[in-house]
């Protein structure tokens, strides 16, 4: 059992936790948090031996009744691998502390690349980590074109991508994010760092990248174009081969799924914990192939699409699964890929097992 | 076994489906939708039987894999009672069907009061549904205000109350309501129809309301103002008053919620079906006494506030069980008032049952 310990318990951290307790050959050590809030009452009520990050407000956990197992430091001495989830810039921060234990770690996407060995995607270069003591799970945006991005690269060759990614202002409960009533271009240069991101997963991909912010909440939305160097006759093969892939969800006409708030609501009604969508969400009728230029829209989940990803990222650090069995079990534990809407047979089939 | 048939599987009639599968003297008969749809699907997923509403549209249900149960009129003609779960206005529409199958009936509070002999609260008037064949259940927000001016009104007479209710422009999933960018006096005249609504449940009662709109989804915030008759001289009097009745969750300062963001997101923690929140939310903090004048400010789930209710008016008009035992049996079974914020001794002694 790999023991993990979890820095920082927000977004990303308090559903990293739940998905490694998921798997079979992983344990939560424990998550290390700052402030005594409602989320870290709903650590303590999941059971997760807590740590405080911050000397000075140990006092209002135990107001709380939240017994500290110790501190951040105790953690990491104590894990065998450290998910650092900390705000954008605090992970580069905690990597001497990383070091002093030599406890490997992994950062997450707001991290400048410098900060660890390899930038990772599962689906791209999960080998990649296997050496390393430091890795980078790319950001949500570049783990969601570089799931869209790799069959295509495999299967028909990538002249040249470009991408314009219309961002969700802030996370739900991050009420002091703007945008309220503009669309913001952020950064107003181009290409938007996010180009040069894929790159540190693709070296040699041609990409260009456009990004934006408007006032939601709820999912990015990436407009997609992508020059194939050979182009298949009809989108159908491009489609099959995406709905042939993990981690990516077609969206079908009939379904009535017209923006992020009913792909929420699919989500929800699907049982899936918080709502996540750990999936790429691609719209089947956006899907166009005009001579070599292939376009689609998707939707990506800014607040899980990379919690699979640090799961899988954990064994390729660790050297525990080579990546496609990682990745299985992965999907397999957490229930990725399940209530596929764009397989319409597979409906029909679980109704007659039912009855 | 009380056999209910839900007519309208949307927002609510899933939630209602949900809640009546939890309750271990009802069964869901089934339930009919017009849409084959992705919230059609999921119903297939659940194993309801579905019923269409639409004989055109029973085609769209077999493409997807769905096996009809049969039409509307068959559920109302084979089902103890219905809940009437489809848009305002369609339920009254709907009458003539259930009174030709002498299927008593619940509606929406989105109907016109006088569609049913009663309007219902579970908190409020339990009692009087006893002998209806047809009941409105009040709205998500008359049941906000009936929930928390019950208590007030029996332990220090109200009066006069006053409430301006901020609401929000539509559910997650309804991408063509608005306002985008406003505040939008609806209705413009005062008082609006959300007074006389909670007269429906209390006729005594003095209430004045004014309504607006804004560009927000998540929960709808209502500003109240209850002029007390023999006010306590303390405001914990009644903050203790208001943490003692069930379905009120009060919100205390330490937890860090400053929103309908946050509150989500802490009910998406908690392991909240859909992140329902079936509670009033009141924050702590907003709860102040100024000689006579109670203020408060409460967040209200607008897609689930009504679940609980529904459950218990089935019972009250089926003559099933008392209200308090109905209202017990409901929250246990729902996990209301579960992961209470505001009872700070709990998480504690949570924490030592489980060591």
């Amino acid at each position: 059992m790999i023991r993990v310990g979890i820095n920082g318990y927000g977004t990303i951290g308090k559903r990293v936790a739940d998905a490694v307790r998921a798997q079979p050959d992983m344990t939560v050590h424990g998550v290390a948090k700052r402030s005594p809030d409602y989320v870290a009452v709903g650590a303590a009520e999941a059971e997760y031996p807590v740590y405080a990050a911050d000397e000075d407000r140990t006092d209002g956990f135990r107001e709380i009744g939240i017994d500290l197992a110790g501190m951040v430091d105790d953690l990491v001495a104590e894990s065998d691998v450290i998910v650092d989830a900390t705000p954008s810039g605090i992970g580069a921060q905690n990597r001497p502390l990383y070091e002093r234990h030599e406890t490997p770690a992994l950062f997450q996407g707001g991290e400048d690349a410098t900060v660890a060995e390899v930038s990772f995607n599962a689906r791209a270069n999960y080998d990649e980590a296997e050496d390393a003591d430091y890795v980078r799970v790319v950001s949500c945006n570049t783990t969601g074109l570089s799931r869209f991005l790799a069959p295509l690269y495999e299967n028909y060759g990538i002249e040249k991508a470009r991408v314009t990614l219309v961002r969700r202002g802030g996370d739900p409960n991050q009420t002091g994010r703007g945008p309220i009533n503009d669309a913001v271009p952020d950064p107003v240069s181009i290409p938007s760092h996010h180009g040069p991101d894929v790159q540190t997963v693709f070296p040699e991909l041609d990409i260009d990248t456009i990004g934006l912010k408007v006032p939601t909440t709820m999912m990015h939305l990436h407009t997609v174009n992508v020059t194939l160097e050979n182009a298949p006759e009809d989108i159908a093969a491009v489609r099959e081969q995406l709905q042939d892939e993990d981690r990516l969800l077609t969206i079908p006409e009939y379904a009535g799924i017209d923006g992020a708030g009913t792909l929420k609501d699919f989500a929800l009604d699907a049982g899936r914990p918080r709502g996540d969508i750990w999936e790429n969400c691609i719209w089947e009728e956006s899907l166009t192939l005009e001579g070599n230029d292939l376009y689609c829209m998707q939707a990506i989940h800014q607040e899980s699409d990379v919690v699979p990803e640090n799961v899988d990222a954990i064994r390729a650090l660790t050297g525990h699964l080579p990546g496609p069995e990682s990745r299985a079990l992965t999907n397999e534990t957490l229930g990725i890929d399940s209530g596929r809407l764009s397989k319409r047979d597979e409906l029909a089939i679980d109704r007659q097992t039912a009855d």
